[in-house]
This record gives structure tokens, C-alpha cells and sequence, in this order.
């Protein structure tokens, strides 16, 4: 590694106290009607230096003095050493077993929609299966003409897809449902990813089974200790649901069911079946533990809602957030994700007064449906106390709703599917909290 | 790990035969016609076997039955243990150092359009710069009304874009413009990738600074021991150039040029300078080496081209190849991928039998400008010999050459920007080879 602290970087100067007063109204205003095309003189001496080469310090970088690290064969590349810190992240009193446990994905660290393979939240219900692809079979067989069992070798036959989708764990955010728990833009929402996942489509290998006549359910099940399975309806199946291999390009990770994985776009993270072994068709649904007592949502009457699959719409700010306190007054860029398990996302709205008022952000394309939305705001920070939040809208006009219109309809008890509206507390000192204005 | 070589699989009997056969040409008809909508009868009884669970060993795999691999905190996951052979791979006599050298992207083992990080091709010219981004500057100065220099928390706070681009370098193929030498498609193809960036747009970096009006060349340099320096129009600069520190939603890696690098979308890789430190606004092209003695096209007569920067239409099949024989009789995918440097990929085309005749495959959605296409189509191989070969047209029109259209205009002494159509001949034993047709 080559550092370079004894010679200091070329520009010194006040560079980067933590909340330096930038830019006048003026600059701002013609900069945010403007942006991306005439941000003329924005950063000009302040947050960027007016370089003057003739006053600089006579030396350069060793990185810029010494060969660097040379090529290598073989090697699977790994992130920077200055990038350590990105990386999942559990929290160990919320499990009493490992195997049995959950990671987040740092979304505060990231930009765009894909997460890095290295990066997507896992969630193991017997620890991670270790399968040697060779020796993996998935096989169909109930309420079908003709019961088969398949290699790796053999679904690779089928006629491929590729889609991008988001994966969200319908506990995510479920510590919140009480107030705000959890100081972190990490713990509180990062059990979402998406990547572009490859395979087949699940209704080519359904009909090369063969359905009959009273098919209408199927039980979707796990190679992994907990054998975990879920009940998927017969529609769903044969609309979108995949069984993907391949997870953005590469093989899927282990944690993510290497070698097979059911994909069911939209729909909660739990019915993502990993290394996926069977599916059974039948003509009811099967109530398994995992759709019972847990993964549903209990009421506050004490009764609990039966089958709540889809993801409903939701967003979240990752930047500003506690982990990414605000450094400077004037301009900034509020980004962060939106997602719907019922389509595309059509809008995101900014607050920075808890709700009271709303603009949109600009949503970054490609608009999928099903995956994540990027968006992004320009924003000028006046050095005030902003009650910070997003919102968001899908196709089906469906808006994101704050945490008291979900407990008007639900109650207390809930712990799945909690996509209320996140309010970050910006303080003056440009620190950010996790709080709830209702 | 848990492996079960002592149990074996629960299905037992003949299932990878290297080239069994499968279907009957009927089978295949009302599949390739009906793909993902009508498959129905496809593998029965043969590419899968029927499931008969009363015949079943009475044994489970071990990863069933023992818990697996439990969730640690702060991990950064890496690729199944039987995905090692998954990796970029140099050639070690290409060049005589390291540090000035280049791997391959092993496009054969990928699907979709991402490639993943950790797989991205180098190519460097003094060695990978680490860089402590801390530390780390930009300068814009020559003909700017204000010289600047930012920090990389400077850069973060212009309006942000996300965008998926393909990256290739001009020398990609380079060692084939006289015929077939490397029977494999990761070094044969490997030198191009495919992620999503994020970033600044160039353009507002630029209008920050103020151009003068005799502003019209652009010179991007690195901060690398190499110091590498290109010219870039200023056209291309305002258009669509970005200055992005984030690729696949995580910071840049090391040896793509972290913590900084210049984005030029559909242009040859070289001028998407690594580890930038600067750029310098002119009124000329400065004619460094990397754009005279090298990366440029030598012509039969012994001049050379000037600036061949847009990297035409071209597209590879990445299954079945070198690396990937043809397993079995009967049904296959053909896949790969298609690119252009001048905007969106419209159709790619297959042949069978060297080019003589002409099917359109199936492109997968989105199709994006200047990004990777990939394409599927479904083909029933009989066991006899084919000349297999896939040709991009983009919507500008430009159809995808073949070597000898290439040499034609350009003879023999070429190594840049070789985008000839590739064959791969498929032997009676389902081997494939790299061959030149014409």
C-alpha cells in the first residue's frame, strides 16, 4: 500500500470543516433550476479551490511517483482497503443462533440500483447450505401429468430470462413499528438488494410437467436444514415467478441459495425460495409455519391477516441519513431508493418539513417495475433542524403511508411489512437521527 | 463445507451423457415457437427423469439434514468455492510486465448484462494506483474562467446521475486480425464489461469552472505512476461524460481507478482514464502517445488513422464457445451479448452455417444505449457440424463486419477496434473452436 502522510496532498487549506458556510441564495437558486446544465461558478473558491499551480507544494503523490500493483492472473477482485467498512452488517442480541439470522446491506454506502453480490442482506433460517452443484437436483411432482426431476444441466436447457428485481425481507423495518429503534439507515431498512437475476421462467417448467386441472397452489422448497418452504399461488407462478442460477452475471452467492433460487417478483423475501429443491402443485395452499405464525401480520385484535405477499410501495433517504451526517451548508444532494412489489415507481416526494410539504425528486431511469428507482434532489442546507423524509408512489396510484395511517389499520403488533414514510431529523450540527413525528 | 461424495445424489441413472439425444424435431418445433409460454412435454422423461419418490435411495444430502454456515457480522461475500474457475485470467506472455498488463473478463461463465466487480478486465499501464481518496484531488484548469481543485466530498455534492455503460477496450480482439489464435472467448472477447456508474456529469464539472470561448479539446490525466493522458473532445465531454466514482452501486474498485475515473460512454476504454487527477481544457488535441503510436489504426499504406474513439457495433456468443461444448443433442440456448459505442443494439442476428443465412435473436430487456445487449435463442443442435456465428446492427444502421470486410478497408496491420464477426465451429462431438470462415 502506498499512504502518504508524511507528504500531505497537494491543496491544503480549509478544506472540509464539517459544516462550512458555502454558497450565497443567489448561486444556489440559478444552480438548482439549472442543474446538470449551467452550474456555472457553483463551487468556485469555496467548496472547490481556485487552483493556482504556480503556489503549490513541489511534490506529488507516491502513487503518482512509484509503479503500482501489478496484474495478476486469477484473481476475483476485491474492494478497496479504504472501503472496509462497507460491508454487511448483523446485530448480534437480535438472534439467539446464527444459522438462524439476518445481515443488512449497507444502503447508506451505495448509489444506483444494483447492490454488489458482496453486499445483498442475507437471511437463514438454518445457516447457508454448501452444495456442490453437480449433485443438486430440483424436482416437480404433485398435481402434474408427468413428475421430473432436473440437473443444473438440464434447466439450462430451457429458454433463458434476465430481469432486475428488488428483494426486500418482509421484516424489514420491523423494529420500528413501535417508534424509532434503530439509529441507522443500515439496520433500520437494509434488508432490501437488488441485482439482475438469470434462469428460466417457472411456467416453462411447469408446462413441461404438465398441470392438471386442478392445480392451483405450490409448495416451494428449501435444500438447506431449515428446509424451509413457502405456498405460492398458481397465477403468480405461471405470471413472473424465475428459477434463477445466476445473480448479477455470476453465479448466485451461496447465501443467496447457490445453486437455485426461486425468484417471485415483488412478493416478500421469505417466499425467495434458496437452493431450491422442489415444488409441489396442489389445489390448496399448504399454511406452512413459515406463513402461519410467522410472516403474517398480527392484527390488534389478536387475529392475523392470511397471505400478505406483496411488498407494498416504499423509499427511504440513504443519504442524508445517520450514518451520513450533513457536512456542509448550501448545496447538497439528497439521494435515496424507492420500490414497489406491485410495479413501477411514479413518483418520489421530498419533505423537509415532516410531511407538511412535498416536492419530487427526479427519478434516475431505468424506471423498472419490481426493482429498485434511484432518486435524487438538490438541496440547499441552511444550517437549520429539517425534519427530512420521502415518499413514495407507484403505478397502481398506491401512496407510502406514514406510520400512524399503518397503525390505524393495524395496530401495534405488527412486525412485517412496515413501509411507513422514515423521517431523519437533520440537527443543526448537520448530525442525523431516526425519528417519528406522529 | 459440507460435501456428500460418499452419498451420492438422490438421482441416480444416466443424466449427463456429454451428447445424449433428446427430442424429436416435432418436440422442438412447437417449443422453439412457444418459448416461455408453451413448453409443455419439453424434457419429459430424458434431459429430466421422472420422479418416482418410491424409488428414491432413502437418504437426504448432507446439507439437509446438518446446519449450514451461520450469519457473521461485517462480512464481504465471495462466490460459491465451486465457482473458482470463475475469474478474469491474464496471458502471461502478452506482455512483459505486470504493471503494463491486462486479464479478461471471463464472459463465457457470465449471463445478463452486469458484470459483476469483482470480474471487470484491467488493463493498466503503470500498475493499479491505491489511492487514499482522503487525499485524493481533482484539477480543472486551462482555458476555465476559474481553475479549480475539488475534494472527493466537493465532487459529491453536484446533481448525481446513475447510468449502465459497456466498457471495451480498443484492443479487444486485437490478436485476431489475422486469424483465429486464441481458442477461447474470455481472451478472445474478455477485454469489455458492463456496470452501472455514478457519478457527475462532466458537463457540470465544466460549467462550474467557466469555459472561455476558444475552449475545444479536453485532456484527462491520471494519477497513476503511468500519468496516463488522453485527449477528449469537448463535444463529447458536454454530452454524456461523467466523472463517476461508484460502479454496481458500490465505490469504484481499485483497478478500475478508485476513488475517481472519467467515463466516456461507447468510446474506446483507454480514454476513460483511472485515478483522475485532472483535466485540462485546450484549443487543440495535445497528440500524446496513447492516442499516436498507440490506439490508433495502422493501415496497410503505413499511415494511421487519427482518433478512432467510438467502438462500432459488435457482438460475441458467449454460450455455446470454446469453454462451453455443445452437452447434449436436441435443445440449447445460444446466448450472448451485443454492443454499440453509438447507441442502442436494434437486432443481432444468428447463422448456422457461417453467415449465409439469418436469424433474429432474442434481445432481453432494457435495451440501453451504449450498455450491454444480451440476447438468447433457442436452437436444436442434431449432432452435425456448425459454423455458428451472431452480427450486431445498431440503429444507426451500421451493420456488424465480417475480418474480411475489416481488411479490405484496413489490411492486415491492425490491433484496435477489431470487431469482425466471430464463428465458432461446433464439432460433431459438441467441442467448439474458434475459426476464421473467410
Amino acid at each position: 500500500m502506498i499512504r502518504n502522510k508524511k507528504n500531505p496532498p497537494v491543496v491544503s487549506g480549509p478544506s472540509d470543516q464539517p459544516v462550512p458556510g458555502l454558497m450565497d441564495r443567489r448561486t444556489l437558486l440559478s444552480f438548482g433550476a439549472a442543474a446538470g446544465t449551467a452550474a456555472a461558478g457553483l463551487l468556485g473558491g469555496s467548496a472547490a479551490r481556485a487552483a493556482n499551480p504556480d503556489n503549490l507544494p513541489p511534490h506529488v503523490p507516491e502513487w503518482s511517483q512509484n509503479l503500482g500493483v501489478g496484474v495478476e492472473d486469477a484473481p476475483y477482485g476485491q474492494p478497496s482497503e479504504f472501503e472496509s467498512e462497507v460491508v454487511r452488517r448483523n446485530v448480534s442480541w437480535l438472534t439467539a443462533t446464527t444459522e438462524s439470522s439476518v445481515n443488512f446491506t449497507p444502503l447508506h454506502a451505495l448509489d444506483g440500483i444494483i447492490t454488489p453480490n458482496g453486499l445483498c442482506f442475507e437471511r437463514h433460517h438454518g445457516g447457508v447450505a454448501i452444495i456442490d452443484p453437480e449433485d443438486h437436483r430440483f424436482m416437480i411432482h404433485g398435481l402434474v401429468e408427468r413428475p421430473l426431476i432436473f440437473t443444473m444441466r438440464d434447466l439450462k436447457r430451457f429458454p433463458r430470462i434476465s430481469r432486475f428485481y428488488f428483494l426486500e425481507c418482509a421484516a424489514n423495518g420491523g423494529m420500528e413499528w413501535r417508534g424509532a429503534q434503530l439509529n441507522s439507515c443500515q439496520f433500520a431498512h437494509g434488508m432490501v438488494h437488488c441485482v439482475q437475476y438469470s434462469g428460466v421462467s417457472l411456467r416453462a417448467i411447469l408446462e413441461s410437467a404438465g398441470l392438471k386441472a386442478n392445480a392451483k397452489w405450490l409448495l416451494a422448497e428449501g435444500a438447506d436444514a431449515s428446509g424451509m418452504n413457502r405456498t405460492i399461488p398458481l397465477d403468480k407462478a405461471l405470471d413472473d415467478c424465475m428459477i434463477a442460477f445466476s445473480m448479477n452475471g455470476e453465479a448466485l452467492r451461496p447465501e443467496q441459495g447457490y445453486p437455485l433460487r426461486l425468484v417471485v417478483p415483488g412478493f416478500e423475501g421469505n417466499m425467495w425460495v434458496k437452493w431450491l429443491r422442489r415444488i409441489e402443485v396442489g389445489d390448496q395452499p399448504w399454511h406452512t409455519r413459515e406463513e402461519t405464525s410467522k410472516y403474517t401480520d398480527l392484527l390488534a385484535d389478536g387475529r392475523a391477516r392470511r397471505f400478505t405477499w406483496a411488498m407494498d410501495a416504499k423509499s427511504v433517504i440513504t443519504s442524508p441519513c445517520p450514518e451520513n451526517p450533513v457536512l456542509h451548508k448550501g448545496h447538497n444532494v439528497i439521494t435515496g431508493l424507492a420500490w414497489s412489489g406491485r410495479g413501477r415507481i411514479r413518483r418520489v416526494d421530498i419533505s423537509m418539513d415532516g410531511g407538511r410539504n412535498w416536492t419530487a425528486a427526479r427519478l434516475e431511469a431505468p424506471v423498472l417495475p419490481m426493482c429498485l428507482t434511484r432518486f435524487y434532489h438538490e438541496w440547499e442546507w441552511r444550517g437549520d433542524s429539517v425534519l427530512l423524509e420521502s415518499r413514495a408512489l407507484d403505478e397502481t396510484g398506491y401512496v407510502q403511508p406514514t406510520i400512524e395511517e399503518l397503525r390505524n389499520v393495524r395496530g401495534t403488533n405488527s412486525i412485517y411489512h412496515n413501509n411507513r414514510i422514515q423521517t431523519w431529523l437533520v440537527n443543526a450540527n448537520g448530525e442525523v437521527e431516526n425519528v417519528q413525528v406522529s
